[in-house]
């Protein structure tokens, strides 16, 4: 399948500026997109990088520095995804995705004809994570886009479906997010450079939070 | 199954309190636990809640108010639970959950024969739910949990599956938690809990949050 990964090369995990400074985060923030670029591989997937700058180490990229929206949208309108050649979008902060993750995303275990448009909603409303099989769709990632997602699909003459993925949903762009990472990934790059910058779980009270 | 829902009556929900005071979390987290006992019933479980003190309305109810990992753990004695005769552990601010989310932690959906103990994290690294089918497991809430019960499961000889849900993971005891509960619910008593208290969606910037 071919995926889409739109990474924000120029100022990365913004909301992360309270533990780690820019260039950190831009470490931090390519170490999980290896990470998603890998598991895609891992099932076959064909991922292309669409970035806001070049970035060296990335085989396949499109710098586009358009607002996400109007990026992504410009991908589908060219590819015009349908079941035979469906297009995914998969964010870049999700090192938490395993391979069997993105068979549930992408209905690869199930029997059933998947849906028009498959959505995984992130914390916080918005959509980590998406596969397009119907040509008139298109995103609109502003707000609480897991909602809109799902009108704009069925406004298009789509069914939908929503995958219910703890690990679909943790996007990793607040401090709260990296315990997540060091609790439940254990190979990859995200979780190594997190340790390898001093993080550790802090499970003294409450929702096991980090500290450095 | 029978299903445990263990229920904090006496200061439930101490980490909304800078959004709900003390007569609102307690309302709340009646409305939070209805739903979940209505779920539960939906899919034919027997749902008995272990409080803090007791609640007028509930059918079944057992006052234990000692710590959450000791009364369950007296349960869990007194049961001997096994493939037969499983009990579950469902916690009361699960309001996202769903049949369909039941019944992928029970394993009513699977072929297969389940594993000795089924854990659903929470995000934080807590136990939101869990099935046991394993006379020997014991819980121990503290901390990262959902580490720690997959390390006894083994311990105690069990095999273990973890369920990969978000709304499993949802537990709601965080002001940012609340705008889940208007997202992705529609008709439970916490949703209309909130809007009768004059919350809804904050879509403005980043994540979706709540105002009032």
């Amino acid at each position: 399948m071919e995926t889409v990964v739109p990474f924000d090369a120029v100022e990365p995990n913004t909301r992360l500026a309270s533990v780690l400074d820019a260039t950190e985060r831009r470490a931090f923030a390519e170490a999980m997109l290896s990470d998603v670029l890998d598991t895609l591989r891992a099932v076959g997937h064909q991922p292309s990088v669409v970035t806001t700058a070049a970035v060296d180490w990335i085989e396949r990229q499109t710098v586009d520095d358009r607002p996400l929206t109007t990026a992504v949208n410009a991908i589908l309108a060219d590819r015009e995804p349908d079941h035979d050649q469906p297009v995914a979008v998969v964010m870049a902060d999700l090192p938490l995705v395993t391979p069997a993750t993105l068979d549930r995303l992408t209905g690869a275990e199930r029997a059933t004809r998947p849906a028009d448009v498959t959505i995984a909603p992130g914390l916080g409303g918005g959509t980590n994570a998406l596969v397009v099989r119907q040509p008139a769709f298109r995103v609109d990632y502003h707000g609480a886009s897991c909602r809109d997602h799902e009108r704009i699909a069925r406004e298009t003459g789509g069914s939908v479906r929503t995958v219910d993925s703890r690990r679909l949903a943790t996007d990793v762009d607040e401090p709260a997010d990296l315990a997540e990472v060091l609790l439940h990934t254990t190979n990859t790059a995200a979780r190594e450079w997190l340790v390898d910058a001093g993080f550790r779980l802090d499970t003294t009270d409450g929702r096991v939070t980090v500290e450095r």
